[in-house]
């Protein structure tokens, strides 16, 4: 067969007839799953003693037990397991996982999931419309359906506060969505301040997506903000931290994306948001659950299934569970008639478990991609000819030479402004230092438990812009940490104890065009290179979790006292109090640039 | 302000700066609707002590009572009413209930619903493409909002088996697809035995409507059909009968449409379909409620609003089944953005009730049309102002002059294939009557409880075709009756005892260019003008309506069996056993056409 991919089914328009004549009984089904209990997303009940005729990749007919008789080209005995519709992650960005589309399938099919819909906000912020169309014509070749959710805040903030590589206009969006037919959606409005305000831009590319009917993704915090929002046209968040907020956007006409991450990390709000539903008593008919972000090595344990199991943890039953992880986004984005549940015409993406929602074996298009919790070797051959990247996603860190990393030292007593980090990582602190004369920054780092960051611009866009600042209870006890992935702008990112190490820092990351590493005392620790917009590795999802691995481990070791992902967010300046772009210091709610210092 | 139609809203696109700061208090809405319990189409519950913030048509807010201080245009005092939704008809024929879409609006609107999806096969039957598209510039100009799902099986059967005026080719649907954005989905797929055949032109046009990627409704009888329709692409149908055949549509990934009607007619099965949930335990979460064909005077007793009402009485909580009355439908048609629910930016569309779901006031795009169960004078002008369809709508009825209505006696003795009429009145017997000589026929007819039925070509394509058979069991005590409603061709159908008084039925009917009659003794004893394609009148709906109250009064003192709704399907000739058309009798299951008479 060809490669597969999403197109390896064909359209249903054009398939009626053969699926009508196999479902009639005329002409026999390519593969029968026999021997199955069916679990409905529609109706919400385990059917008992079912088979499935698929035909085309498509599901013809599921028929009570024993019903086939007589010729199918393959019969596969579901052993009384459930059989469900594979499942659909409404909210992701592949970019967090840093592997690519083709790489992301691996993963998504050993969890069960089929279709996700991805927002490529992190290359569009290094590539501009080149990255997200690169990563569309990625996603296009994947053994995975993807769609796109068009990114629609690139850059984050403004060319005042941060120098991106991409800036996505309305045209530019308009554009993406009047040529790529796979571009169901706006993606993430995440200034929701700025929308709630009114913003002209902000709203411009809002009606550039609502005028092509298209609805519109959001991410929104503060109860106080949700009705502007709603009232601006969005219709999905994924970012309900409890009951309240959850209910409010509920009822505002917000369809609610609950999210589930591993337990360490900050993105795990399921378990509180979903009381809207097993405390408050609304219905989850709009409700669905996603993954959002995931590291490498976390996507082959937490996946989109561990979030419908948490559900299920949570006081929803399986059945319930399962389809707010398949059909409801499938609903939400229109795809219903086509994923999310084994009605007659749908893509055969299905899931074969046990009691326990284990997915074990999964069906791609009709082909078996899945089994026994190992991949076939039709997905080995598919994932070892992955799509290649363009030359010039591979040249997106443009580095000046003899940049200086580290700060003068204050000539006297005053103010040092300083980010403090803290667990669970996402927020920032705004420390105001008053220190002494000091002779040098050992000296006032010890007093006060500080380590330098420093931001670097890599576009190639200004004269070399380095910001300088300090860290406070960041806890690096050696060397230096580095990381060209830097949310949004993703400009290179160096925490560090000394400029020698932030120096070699900055080398191996930009020796390979992209990566995160951790040194200390003139040697590499450990490594991700990531040439591909300094945010993807071109390797497979399970060498990359590999390479994660190790990396926590150093990363650990070293005493950084927040997760690298935490520590990516650190120049993302539209979360509170400060932080740190290529500009310099950047304090939210006031929207301005700060010194780190101020003399006395 | 200008005519109050579907776009006095304007597009979501260009008016979220004006929502985000009205729902921010920046700004004033135009009016509040305040001292309100909302009902909550997407949490299902009812929230509390809630007020209503309009902007542009628009809800801008909702939020807990008191929170608005200062202006607003206007202030409307629910008195602790509830506010629900506008409801959403996922299924209905304008032309069912004899009225423009203009005229239609009124009832609607004073049974709380606010949008219609509309199904025009009636008058596409007609008048092709022309007749359509007549009705989409009408309902464009209906202070309702109105959908079309394009009318898909016209003819109903093929040219060999009756004449039809129209014939909506797979090209033809597409280009309706292509030309009118409000052309949703693929009307009714009425031939469902074709289709689960494989039948070219019937996938053809299926084809027409998925490579668009709009979704396809349906229409299917028998459990035996249900996979292969569902594997054919169609995912709504609303002929459930029982909870068994709702089930096996449910499960094959087919929206439930819960068709209620007058219980004195056949349209009423949401009683048992329902079951499906209350009975077997599947969600509701698929499932809405619509009304299909109204005649005139029911449509203003038995609205959606009483469909709601009898889900209630069946089991269902008034919150979800609001929310199948309008959420549900809205979501299957991809419209739950803009209505069904009270979330920001969508159109304000409301209705305000008590607990019995009785609704007392309407407002349609925020402007207040029923007001404590009276329409208001801006809707009172809207009504005024109907659209007028062109002349050739009034122009259908194409007659040859002395046609003979009433066939030669028989010869001698045989058989008599004749057309058992019986309650409800959708199905027909096939009643073959063994005959002796007889010297005229009106000693056949009080020997076996007989009368003529005749077909007349009226779209002027044929030479006059005229086809004459007997009606058993119609119990037709004198005179005729007659109609130019002769589904679905629309021919023009005459029962009578003799043929001077079905001659003046026909005279009468063709007099007006279209219309429904009983006469008897040369004398015309009721009549509703159909000028408008010989399906509507140009009326409003309120006259409609007492003139089909004193219609149907005439008719049973005649001792019709059947009332005239199930009369007008005695052509229709894809429902068994025995029909007939301008081309004879129709024999259904061989699809084949009969003699009325054998001889031995």
């Amino acid at each position: 067969m060809t490669r597969l991919t999403r197109f390896s089914v064909a359209p249903l328009a054009t398939q009626t007839r053969r699926l009508a004549d196999v479902a009639s009984g005329r002409a026999a089904p390519d593969l029968v799953i026999r021997g199955a209990r069916v679990l409905s997303t529609y109706s919400e009940r385990i059917l008992p003693e079912r088979e499935i005729w698929i035909s085309g990749g498509r599901i013809a007919a599921v028929k009570p037990s024993g019903t086939h008789k007589g010729g199918a080209r393959s019969i596969y005995d579901a052993k009384g397991g459930i059989v469900a519709p594979g499942l659909v992650d409404p909210h992701i960005h592949i970019e967090s996982s840093m592997v690519t589309a083709c790489a992301y399938a691996e993963a998504a099919l050993l969890n069960g999931t089929t279709t996700i819909f991805c927002d490529s906000h992190e290359i569009g912020n290094v590539m501009d419309v080149a990255g997200v169309e690169a990563m569309l014509e990625d996603a296009r070749q994947a053994p995975l359906s993807i769609f796109l959710t068009v990114p629609s805040t690139v850059p984050a903030t403004s060319p005042e506060l941060e120098t991106a590589g991409g800036d996505l206009t309305p045209e530019k969006i308009a554009a993406l969505f009047d040529k790529w037919p796979e571009a169901v959606a706006l993606g993430e409005k995440m200034d929701f301040v700025p929308v709630a305000m009114g913003d002209e831009r902000s709203h411009a590319i809002l009606a550039a997506a609502l005028s092509r009917g298209r609805p519109v993704s959001g991410h929104v915090y503060g109860r106080e903000f949700v009705a502007a929002y709603a009232a601006s046209g969005v219709t999905d968040t994924h970012e309900a931290i409890d009951r309240e907020i959850a209910d409010d956007m509920l009822e505002a006409g917000i369809w609610l994306f609950l999210r589930g991450g591993p337990p360490t990390t900050p993105w795990h709000s399921l378990p509180q948001a979903i009381k809207t539903v097993t405390e408050l008593g609304a219905s989850h008919k709009r409700v669905a659950v996603c993954t959002d972000d995931r590291d490498a090595d976390d996507l082959l344990h937490f996946g989109l299934d561990w979030v419908v199991r948490e559900a299920v943890k949570a006081g929803m039953s399986p059945e319930q569970a399962w389809s707010m992880g398949s059909l409801h986004g499938a609903t939400r984005f229109g795809q219903d008639g086509e994923i999310g549940g084994m009605g007659g015409g749908r893509r055969a993406d299905l899931v074969l478990m046990g009691d326990g929602l284990d997915p074990q074996s999964t069906w791609y298009g009709g082909e078996l991609v899945v089994d026994g919790g190992k991949i076939t070797p039709l997905l080995d051959a598919a994932l070892s000819d992955r799509y290649q990247y363009p030359k010039s996603a591979y040249q997106t860190v443009k580095l000046p030479k003899n940049l200086r990393l580290t700060p003068d030292l204050p000539s006297g007593p005053g103010t040092l402004h300083a980010i403090r980090t803290e667990l669970p990582g996402i927020t920032l602190g705004h420390e105001k230092i008053e220190i002494g004369a000091a002779n040098d920054w050992e000296t006032l780092f010890e007093r006060h438990g500080l380590c330098f960051v420093t931001v670097v611009e890599r576009h190639g866009k200004s004269n070399g812009n380095v910001a300088h600042g300090v860290l406070s209870n960041f806890t690096l006890n050696y060397g230096a940490v580095a990381s060209s992935v830097g949310h949004d702008s993703h400009n290179i990112i160096i925490a560090g104890t000394n400029e020698p190490d932030m120096q070699l820092a900055l080398e191996t990351v930009a020796a390979t065009q992209g990566g995160v590493c951790v040194v200390a005392d003139g040697k590499v620790l450990a490594k991700i290179d990531l040439p591909i917009a300094g945010l993807l590795s071109d390797k497979r999802v399970t060498e990359v979790a590999e390479e994660t691995k190790a990396l926590k481990i150093e990363w650990e070791k070293a005493g950084c006292s927040i997760p690298y992902m935490g520590f990516n967010l650190i120049p993302l300046s539209v979360i509170p109090e400060i932080r740190i772009t290529d500009k310099g210091l950047v304090l939210v709610p006031e929207m301005e640039i700060a010194p780190m210092f101020e003399p006395a």
